[in-house]
């Protein structure tokens, strides 16, 4: 993780803070899927292990600190929506068909369509299991632990003891199940906005909101109900997200045009290839006059060659003014989040989620 | 849905007596996707009505009966418990490249793989939204209504107030998540045991309890626990779930043997092309001799033309006593569900539940 500059936020270092809640969470899904499982739980395994960023995770953690709650109780469900997000990422390798992940095979590449189905389920459904592990006894359930119902059950359906209250935990689940219908929305929707650059800015935004800001906006809010939040503090955090969620998007769209490919993994093609309408493309064509506004047009219609389309795209970027325009509104969202903070008390961990917001607009991949 | 002899309940004709509840779940699936909602829930309206035969949501609302609860709070339950369902059907026919589901195309060949993917997921995902529904106020959760995140969230994310304690809440969703997982299970074991014949009884029953069993386990279960039974009923309604699943896979393994395919809808050759280890298959394998044994694995094996290789298999499982054998072993399993039953106070729902069992190994498709 590459460091930001800090100096809006209180502590010299603020994401170095978080080093010990990223070994914690580290530690946790090495010991929770282990490798000598069955089938399923090693191909979850090789989703989940090595880690990406566990930014999702993170935020969960340190949004519950924030209001007073956080530590070993909440691991749960930080790690649940992780299960979440890699679930979601296994089901759009296949989608997409991308070969590659995190540097390495994807799991779609790697062991095929079937069990990438079957495994992306397995992490989206085992989740809300996990979810309620932090969760306090809840009263006369029997486990009947025998049949081969239960046997390696693998870190989908630990059985640790949590101490959080019930309606807490049920109001966490309420959360991540919507999140989860609103990413799928936001997939659903992506898909009919593909090739369509005069799709408009709202659409694109409520799109990012779906596909992206949901999960974000599950681990803040998420965070908040299960450390006990205040109704106020819980929309201060879910506020905090959804700005960061798009800040995180309209960053992640410019990083193909601001950033080398051998460092985002990522071509600067592949979103022209897919006509894809990202925002800098977006506030291009919003921002060109006609003229500009045909050329980009036939370099993203497959009209040019790729090396020509992709240096056709970057002129006009340019010319139009789209890129900085793009990269204002991101620093512009990034500071809307953090501003969303200002009603809880200060502590390392809104000092954390503030110095998130800034990574999230000066990250280079 | 087929009326079976129900000789052995007390009332007459106790499936009819089920009518009105099936009548409250087909209004509530109907009232719930309106079709016109935007893509992804006019998707899932598609996958989900006309409804088959609402086996598991029936399950958990007598379920729930049988130990005292039940009625309108435990609805929201039972739908979650089909939307899961649904789902997992939606990505069996994307792995398996299935064209037609209950007698027209199935999702992905009507919509294609994407919104197959996207669409299962949602009603995976969603579920446990609808689950919390049946929960009484859980606190100080704000609602935060605004934005586009929350716009038009269709039959998964309902607010309907409900009554039931969230301890109970939440050990139904830890039970059903349990049952998802098993699910994925079950199919990643399928498909490690397609085509061998020589698997044996054991994992066959041990795949069959995860990827049938765990529905049915996770409906009457879930009922027992969001009814407020005690542990021993939990138990019982349990065990029931678990020979009940049992009795219903072996039968359902039997149809394309004893059954029309313009019944069933399910060709006799499609298990024997897949060269699937069924039921009959796995005891006629066990129960021939060496050349009756070969000759099975030479049908089996693909070195027949397809309608000689069938009509061996079918004499196969005449001479060997295989399909005897296995109609009174599904027919066993039906009985020990039914004895599960005693422990519960004698009522309508367990009348119900009792005439289930006698459908299971009865029906016709």
């Amino acid at each position: 993780m590459t460091l930001p500059d800090v100096a809006a936020t209180e502590l010299a270092d603020p994401l170095a803070e978080a080093a010990p809640t990223m070994e914690l969470l580290l530690r946790e899904l090495d010991r929770r899927w282990p490798r000598e499982a069955e089938r399923l739980h090693r191909i979850s395994r090789y989703a989940l292990l090595p880690a990406g960023k566990l930014l999702r995770p993170l935020l969960l953690m340190e949004s519950a600190e924030a209001v007073g709650g956080g530590g070993p109780a909440v691991v749960p469900a930080a790690l649940s929506v992780e299960y979440l997000h890699v679930g979601s990422l296994v089901h759009d390798d296949v989608i997409d068909g991308d070969t590659m992940r995190r540097g390495r095979p994807s799991v779609v590449a790697r062991y095929g369509t079937t069990d990438a189905i079957v495994t992306g389920d397995a992490l989206m459904l085992g989740m809300f299991g996990v979810l309620t592990d932090g969760a306090e006894d809840t009263g006369p359930l029997t486990e009947d632990a025998g049949g081969p119902l239960t046997d390696d059950a693998g870190g989908l359906l630990t059985d640790d003891a949590g101490g959080l209250p019930p309606g807490r935990v049920l109001g966490a689940v309420r959360v991540f199940a919507r999140a989860g219908v609103d990413l799928c929305r936001g997939q659903a929707m992506e898909g009919e906005l593909r090739g369509d650059l005069g799709c408009g800015l709202d659409r694109y935004l409520t799109m990012s909101a779906l596909k992206t800001g949901a999960l974000f906006r599950a681990a803040c809010r998420g965070g908040a109900i299960l450390g006990g939040g205040s109704p106020a503090q819980q929309h201060a955090l879910t506020s905090y997200a959804e700005h960061l969620g798009l800040a995180f998007q309209m960053h992640d769209d410019l990083l193909p045009y601001t950033s080398d490919s051998r460092t985002t993994g990522k071509s600067a093609l592949s979103d022209i290839a897919a006509a894809r309408p990202t925002f800098p493309l977006l506030l291009c064509h919003a921002m060109a006059g006609a003229p500009a506004r045909a050329r980009l047009e036939a370099a993203l219609g497959g009209a040019l060659p790729a090396a020509d389309a992709l240096r056709t795209v970057r002129e006009l970027l340019e010319t139009t003014g789209a890129l900085t325009a793009a990269r204002d509104r991101a620093t512009a969202q990034a500071d809307r989040a953090k501003s969303c903070l200002e009603p809880l008390p200060r502590s390392r961990a809104t000092a954390v989620l503030a110095a998130v917001a800034d990574l999230s607009v000066s990250r280079d991949r």
